[in-house]
């Protein structure tokens, strides 16, 4: 069996790593349009050799595309080029968009996947094979898929540590717009809210591990999380209008001395404690 | 050398630890208007001894107010009672307000401070050692202190471990409010964005690494960070509206499909990672 990973960054190159450590394949080859990631990943023995897309398309058993979202929704059409036999499956952060874009022929092996895991690094420098130890891989739409293709996406994610969870594309966007897309949107203004201060710099040296947590996400790579936002938009949309409710009505508490409903607000958020660690 | 603090919670308890270690005192005794934490903090040998608060304020020569923003205000007055040759500290998160309550006729030897650093967890089995270690201690409107009380105060800091920064209160609440004060408010409106919606459990089992950095600190005390947002009302207002006009930014270019723009503020907002680690 050989394992084709299009897009060799963080996404790929940790999927390559952990599925080298797990011995389920006999190659493991990938493709990038950037020649400077296929050259690192091939220098840092993530993959075993660099194929051009389409070779590696032509050539192998499971494809896995690791671009970003927008990438992802260009490369499909071309997958009905593969072998009869192959699967495919792919990391990106949304699912309907990508699904609309898979070709009605392949539908059936193709598993929509997103693993939920990432760091703000991006490359096949900041990839490590423990990615995706221990996190959860939601497949979306799955009773579309053949269940052989199905056991081999699962079977490629469970033996590298992961979870499986499976919901509708529809939920996955929802959710994935609450729990993640919304989070970077707030970290980028938070970053921004500060890095328009004309004291910046002496803002920043008071900055704890507070502020560390919260700016974090706001390192990430803007074309990749643009991608993000422009293919979820109406979720995420709907995820900013409830955040911006709820930021209004703590500054309305503090604007007009409502101390009671602050507290409370804040009580309500202390209930993460229990069902979230 | 007694050192008395006043409030053996995390804070306090975490310093009692930490000057323990660098053995600057012969004694360390606390106070705590909870019984049980004054309790525990004997157990776990956080302190020597538990005393009332007047009696710990006759004997100690180093006095740290430990408690929260409320509370310190309330203490102050009567920290007259001390021996002349004592010298006072607080750890409290908002500056302005506590110089304010603090009497003439000690004014001089009150250095007011605020160590950047905390976590989410409260009380005295939450402290550690090592929670002020490598953290940036500020100390405001420094220039109304003796030079004999400032040295005393620095001391203590220096000798746990701590960097420290001067400046005036006025600029420490307003750095406070953005680099501290909204970034707690705006995880409890984030928590609250997702336990509002009826099938938060779902997508709380999408959460990963991002959404429980952005979380984190909703899961602070309320009664504290509702004494701390109490008395830094002003400069906390003005941060809210900077970050919600940044918010309203980035709606407003996902709404219009203003990419260039959206990317924009995105790569602005990575300008973190040159100055901020």
């Amino acid at each position: 069996m050989i394992l084709g990973i299009i897009g060799v960054g963080l996404m790929g190159g940790s999927l390559a790593m952990a599925a080298r450590e797990a011995k389920l394949f006999a190659e493991i080859i990938g493709a990038d349009n950037s020649e400077a990631n296929l050259k690192t990943a091939c220098e840092l023995k993530i993959i075993d050799r660099a194929l051009s897309e389409a070779d590696l398309i032509a050539i192998s058993d499971l494809i896995v595309l690791a671009a970003p979202v927008e990438a992802i929704k260009a490369i499909t059409p071309r997958l009905v080029g593969a072998k009869n036999s192959a699967v495919f499956t792919d990391l990106g952060s949304v699912k309907s968009a990508i699904i609309a874009a898979i070709p009605a022929e392949i539908r059936d092996r193709y598993v929509a996947a997103h693993p939920m895991c990432g760091t703000e690094y991006s490359g096949p420098k900041a990839a490590f094979a423990t990615l995706y130890k221990d996190r959860i891989a939601v497949l979306c739409d799955s009773e579309k898929n053949s269940l052989n293709a199905l056991r081999k996406v699962e079977n490629l994610f469970l033996s590298i540590g992961m979870r499986i969870v499976k919901m509708p594309a529809r939920d996955h966007d929802r959710h994935a717009a609450f729990i993640s897309h919304l989070p970077h949107a707030i970290s980028y203004a938070l970053a921004n809210s500060v890095l328009s201060q004309e004291d910046k710099g002496s803002i920043l040296t008071l900055a704890a591990g507070g502020f560390r947590d919260m700016s974090r996400l706001a390192k990430s790579a803007p074309s990749m999380w643009l991608d993000i936002f422009k293919q979820n938009r109406e979720p995420l949309l709907q995820a900013f209008k409830i955040f911006t409710a709820e930021m209004a009505s703590l500054e309305d508490d503090l604007k007009n001395g409502e101390w009671e409903s602050l507290e409370s607000a804040m009580k309500n958020a202390n209930a993460l404690h229990q069902i979230f660690n």
